[in-house]
């Protein structure tokens, strides 16, 4: 029997949790709720009673056959594991990686930012396998992002690396972020913004289109639907977000200079029509060089942040 | 004695050369000039020569007390030391760390971009002193740049790590940036930018400005001169380029979120209110949090290359 990892997802909801072999291979995953009550008291307990019943009861591994636990968690994580506040769970000022460990006879944890540990999921076994150095920006409901370097996830100094979704890319936007910011590339490129920016177009004008069937109940995926059968309001739609996303992801390359971007989150369904609109954008900002990143879709879906955890604690 | 590294900075004029201890001390520095004819191929000879010369003759500096040599160049240099071209160098197709190392009997040599190997400079001994995580902004003719993360230049996988200058920036912008790009960072906020932005401010209204004196040939420390004495159209070029900077910044703290951001080239000359114009526009995309990168000034000037070069070899 090889050496196994453990990867554990913590979501405002449901904690995902998966047994690896060391080697990538997913033995098995399962879900716990999330118990936000009492400024989520209960999560860390109840993720050390699962992994201790899931994996050393029930799979018969013993704590000697674990190299550790990666955990990816809602919010910034410092360089040394402090965590001062995840909204989602109601945690505020802890080192969860530590209270993980002592629960679980000292066995390594490790935590990190929930979207950065999916980035470096998608690095080890998803649309990023076989590369050391990729950026991926998660289109859902809003936008996240991780940049890995070196197979290393850059956290950053202040726990900031990666927050992609709160460049600012729009001058001309006059509505706030969730952030405080305005014309952040979340406003017009996450799912919320994608359906926003539809609902202007059709209050700006009488362009005919079947996005005026849905009216104010426009999605992103309604508009990805019909900007690929030629619908020309959801075309110019896209054309907008397209743009901002290329601006953002030729700043990154000219920063940082990944082999690959990887596309994921909720919008990115809409599959290689998506990854050829940001291509075209992103190759109009980046005339210094043809030989750059390219740009993929991410493949691990939900399970990316318990591949990128198990990662996390392999170093 | 103690251990010895050596500094080169190779330039499209002269090369300068630098002999420090391993402790960053400046022990001796000097320059040959570039010899350019026949696509370069002098130069390597020159500096391994002039090696020989000034430091194992002339300083009684024997090859074991030397850790090694390191290099920066005008152009994007790959991972594994290849060099495809050096425009100013007349450079093509190259591997110069390797043919320096044969040329000193096989002296460790590494060999890195000019304007990254700076950044590297000013964090070992420059603004960035103290610090693992920087990112240096040069405001020279253009706008070069270097990521510092955990005391490692980010080289980028083709090269273009670090290569700030041609972020886009500006959505507005109709004419075009030397790499063929439109709406670059450097467009904006280099020397040559930033005249070129007051003489548009001059044709554009009537506002009276000390700057009209100079018209057509206004440079930039004009700008930032006027700017301090509270000239009205000089603080609007400068309301401009913070904003850019500002912007930029945001993103990079947003992607690698440094310790410091360090601030160098000719235009920092302008010193602390250049930073605090830049500071404020970048605090205004950074609403996400007070705890972030901080922004402050090169110090090595034109030495920065040679500190850079000889912090490079030391690993």
């Amino acid at each position: 029997m090889g050496k196994k990892c453990i990867g554990v997802d913590v979501g405002g909801t449901s904690v995902k949790l998966g047994l690896f072999e060391i080697t990538g291979e997913l033995v098995k995953k399962w879900e716990i709720p999330t118990r936000k009550e009492e400024g989520g008291k209960y999560i860390i307990n109840d993720i050390a009673d699962s992994i201790l019943h899931q994996v050393l009861a029930q799979e018969n591994v013993s704590f000697k056959d674990i190299e550790g636990v990666g955990m990816g968690v809602p919010g910034p994580v410092m360089p040394d594991g402090y965590v001062e506040v995840c909204v989602n769970l109601g945690w505020r000022e802890k080192y969860p990686a530590k209270e993980l460990s002592d629960l679980l006879e000292g066995l390594p944890v490790k935590c990190g930012n929930d979207a950065n540990v999916a980035a470096l999921g998608e690095m080890w076994q998803g649309g990023g396998k076989g590369y050391t150095d990729i950026v991926m920006i998660t289109l859902g409901t809003g936008v996240g992002g991780g940049v890995i370097i070196d197979e290393q996830i850059i956290t950053g100094k202040h726990g900031l690396g990666g927050e992609i979704g709160h460049i600012h890319v729009r001058d001309e936007e006059t509505e706030h972020c969730n952030c405080g910011g305005v014309g952040c590339l979340e406003q017009v490129a996450s799912a919320t913004g994608i359906a926003r920016e539809a609902r202007r177009k059709m209050a700006a004008a009488d362009t005919p289109s079947v996005l005026r069937e849905a009216g104010d109940q426009v999605t992103a995926k309604d508009v990805l639907d019909a900007a690929k059968t030629g619908d020309i309001l959801a075309l110019e739609v896209m054309e907008v977000v397209g743009h901002y996303l290329g601006v953002a992801l030729a700043s990154l390359a000219l920063t940082v200079d990944p082999q690959m971007f990887v596309i994921g989150g909720g919008v990115s369904k809409a599959g290689q029509y998506l990854v050829e609109v940001i291509n075209r954008h992103y190759a109009q900002y980046m005339p210094i060089s043809e030989n750059r990143g390219t740009i993929g879709l991410a493949k691990l879906g939900n399970d990316a942040g318990i591949y990128g955890a198990a990662r996390l604690v392999l170093g």
